[in-house]
């Protein structure tokens, strides 16, 4: 599949480099096409990988990764062009951080919105899934890095869409089905996003990020 | 040990069985001393159990249990009287949650503040310690109902607080101390209150409360 990726930071290289290696097309996505990280990055991840315009990788690909800072991840989806987003999935991977205010971060939106509510309305036909935004990309690539249970939130407001994410997140990560706990429409985001907060504060105090969050859900209880 | 809680809800009245039964003095306030539910309450309970009002359960407490609605957590707290809880532990256990936009609730304050730093800041001398507040409450009083690794978040700002309510938690509720994860200071309740839209919308979807969150910590990555 093409795939088109916002941003070349290590989210977006490090998800690329996981889609290169299954053998799909993957174009790096930046501000000005020729981007040092990303035209660098092009040259190591091998006859799949190439690097444009965020406008160049949203029409280049099938499907489009947001894995922008926060702060520029509405900014990004514009220059990306709705046009060239219609109607394909767009995983917002991104999160509301602010870091204006010091350490650890605030969000800059939450509670009655969120950030993959301001991508969607920036890109009114694409068909965003919030997925991937509450664990390091390391183990967002590779679940089975961390041993033990451990979930994946994932939720969207277009089924198909988050059938053909869900896909690939098993097929080309290796995500298992009952690890992807789909939280309903596309405002479930408020809570995934929401959950950064206790990320934050875990990574400062374990002083890595090789954790991830798991729900225990037991049975019914009978009463 | 006397305990005195705030709210005659069902939290509250769990929280106080679990104690009495475990032979705990437990006073039950309100904000009138003789409300129905208490009084009933009391006579149910058992010797080690009375009720009365907010006040009365803050004076009569050596350790407070805030367990009201979110919503009138602060004037609860002014009506039990920052002179009666000086001094003391109290266990925020309330959710900042706003039900008057409709189902799920969003969160009356959050982000760059917490509900359990308007209670502290209500009862600036009282030694709050944020907990309890990220599960249902029969699984508060007894995890071993829900089976495999689940967690209880705890924060505050004087760590004598927080060891002794970490001692009640094990001692009365049989937590063990490595369920029990300490994020520092009470700001922390930012991040744990941030939590609950994440569990109200698995509480909807499920239908049942008989789940936790379990944070999956792998050791430190070899780089």
């Amino acid at each position: 599949m093409k795939v088109g990726i916002l941003g070349t930071g290590m989210v977006g290289q490090t998800i690329g480099n996981a889609l290169a290696a299954q053998g799909h097309l993957v174009m790096l996505g930046s501000r000005q096409a020729g981007k040092a990280e990303a035209v660098a990055w092009a040259r190591s991840a091998g006859v799949n990988a190439r690097q444009g315009s965020f406008a160049d990788a949203a029409a280049f690909g099938e499907l489009i990764f947001n894995c922008t800072k926060g702060d520029a991840a509405v900014a990004a989806i514009t220059a990306a062009g709705p046009v060239n987003l219609a109607g394909k999935a767009l995983v917002d991977v991104s999160n509301p951080l602010d870091f204006s205010k010091g350490m650890p971060p605030s969000l800059f939106v939450g509670n009655t919105d969120s950030l993959a509510e301001q991508v969607q309305r920036a890109a009114p036909q694409a068909k965003v899934v919030k997925a991937l935004n509450t664990l390091n990309c390391y183990l967002m690539v590779d679940p089975s890095k961390l041993a033990g249970d451990h979930d994946l939130f994932i939720c969207g407001d277009d089924a198909d869409a988050k059938a053909q994410v869900q896909g690939l997140l098993t097929g080309a990560f290796g995500w298992k089905p009952a690890q992807i706990r789909d939280l309903g429409p596309l405002s479930g985001a408020r809570a995934t996003e929401a959950l950064l907060p206790l990320w934050i504060r875990l990574f400062g105090s374990l002083g890595h990020a090789n954790f991830n969050f798991h729900m225990n859900i037991g049975p019914a209880p009978k009463d």
